[in-house]
């Protein structure tokens, strides 16, 4: 068999603002690979099948010497993210050729790999589709899982206010909330989100481009439990319409990714109100929390009480547009690159 | 016996910036008062001995349409603060005269009270001076005491750092963590009273307005424990220098209380570093850790074990001088008004 393109996705430029495609990563077409024959010394060939845009990722798109939890991507070198490749070709002993492989992953068509260092085997017993392990049954769903029942302490009746909630962590938040019996506010920035978020159980929902935000949180409040996808004004909101002894859990702080991050005025709030704010990275709570989120989550999926939204892109070469509308916020569900069929 | 002269400090405006003496408070000596003669009606009168000056007093001077966690000061009326008062006379069952009172009271030489609803009679077991009630064995006391049990998870040999560390509040919670095997990195803003952090056993002692913090911290970090008084850069320097797990504990903010807020810019900290931060009141701590607080800080406080400051004022009529030094930061340690000898 001759030669095939292996297509990839390059780390090109730091970006001070919001990544731009074409400049920040660039699609790189120019890698053969003979999958017959190229040489595995011990390890195991995969070929890409699915990759999640995530909005961490521009946090990784950083120089060398910024020190944060992730590292900064290599410029030159191929991005990566979480994604689901199969084994073409193993020479690793536990690792036979179909086999499913999750964990992170360079945005490369074919991968060669000498161990699965940070990779794992994943089986699918609910024969949800693989995409659906990149969101709701992966590392966003993981996220929305172990951040509740970490931090929430969340008691019946009590008022939940979620931010990006019909994003992949948020929306399965409100799903989660109101199986406690909690009331639900969810925001969102547009129309269509706003109608999933209500088809997914939220008590209120609402568009945060066209509505008055502190005016529902005022009428609506005062907030137990927020979750906090965004930072910001949002944030400062949720701060003055907290109650007392409220949680607030910080997942990410998308509003400041782009802009070097957005001021918070009002923190004093926490005093005043005896608020604890807790933020984490998932990674840190798998340890305790893995088996848990498999036994609860996967049966929730699989019989279509949770639901989820995907928005599934095919093909390599449109990863940049993919993460510029996710930090833009323009996508509409859980992004997925499709990299190739099975 | 002829009425005697009832002076008062009454709250007169609404400052914007820092309360001024003379404006935002003013001393008023129009009222007389006929200690044998008042009528009682059933209550007590007390004579007030001495009255602490906390930060926490610039949020009460504030117009009523904006609500906090203390009420604001009423304009025209005396204000209020923690203080020691003995009785004079009393018609209350339970209360004798002779007996001192220890709450939150008006800014007034002789009070009249019909019941004593937020006031108790305080014993004095170990003979501590008065005042000494308004500090360490007072409401300072008690906010380092259990904001430590309640939220530090100190564990031996971690780093705490320890803002306004010469305060009533910051030297009693470095001297807890040195007795917990802590390594206390502390700041204060002048050279004497860095030489106070060193005597109760600071690690790393240092004046902010010399010294570049960041620096410090980089250094003598990671912060596992930050004891925040203050907020603004000194927060923004924390969270920078915080290790992974990090529990930041929020006491107070007086860098924003005269500037409507000092903004937090790396908030996003919380979540790289899966920080935990704890705000609270410590009057809603109280009814959980008041017993403990009593067996733990009175003894070491007797025996000399645990050290204090304090810079005792006389006269009622120097009330507002003293608020703006402890706004400010001028005053040289807990800041008590002597208003009577015994």
């Amino acid at each position: 068999m001759a030669p095939l393109t292996n297509g990839r996705v390059l780390f090109n430029s730091v970006p001070t603002g919001f990544p731009e495609p074409g400049k920040t990563t660039v699609y790189d077409n120019s890698h053969t690979i003979d999958l017959e024959n190229v040489p595995l010394k011990g390890g195991i060939l995969l070929k890409t099948l699915v990759l999640s845009i995530d909005p961490y990722l521009r946090g990784r798109m950083r120089g060398p010497e910024i020190k944060s939890y992730a590292p900064p991507f290599t410029l030159g070198e191929p991005i990566m993210s979480h994604g689901i490749a199969v084994v073409l070709r193993s020479e690793l002993a536990g690792v036979n050729p179909g086999d499913h492989i999750y964990g992170a992953l360079p945005h490369e068509q074919y991968i060669v790999r000498h161990n699965i260092a940070g990779l794992r085997v994943i089986e699918n017993k609910h024969n949800l589709p693989w995409s659906v392990f990149l969101g709701a049954a992966g590392m966003p769903g993981e996220t929305a899982f172990m951040g509740w029942r970490e931090y929430a302490r969340a008691q019946k009746g009590e008022t939940v206010f979620v931010s990006t909630g019909a994003g992949p962590v948020g929306s399965l938040v409100i799903q989660i909330a109101k199986e406690e019996g909690l009331k639900v506010i969810a925001s969102a920035g547009s129309d269509e989100k706003v109608k999933f978020m209500k088809e997914i159980g939220a008590d209120v929902a609402f568009n945060y481009k066209t509505t008055n935000m502190r005016e529902v949180l005022t009428q609506e409040g005062p907030i137990d439990i927020y979750w906090d996808n965004v930072g910001g004004e949002t944030l400062e909101a949720a701060l003055d319409a907290a109650g007392v002894n409220a949680r607030f859990i910080e997942c990410g702080m998308i509003s400041g990714y782009n802009t070097g991050g957005a001021p918070i005025r009002n923190l004093m709030q926490v005093v005043a109100k005896s608020i604890t704010i807790s933020g984490f990275i998932v990674s840190r709570l798998e340890p305790r929390w893995m088996k848990d989120f498999g036994e609860y989550m996967l049966p929730r999926l699989a019989s279509g009480k949770f639901k989820y939204t995907e928005e599934i892109t095919k093909g390599l070469d449109k990863v940049g547009d993919v993460i510029l509308a996710v930090q833009k916020g323009t996508n509409k569900a859980k992004a997925v690159i499709q990299v190739a069929d099975e």
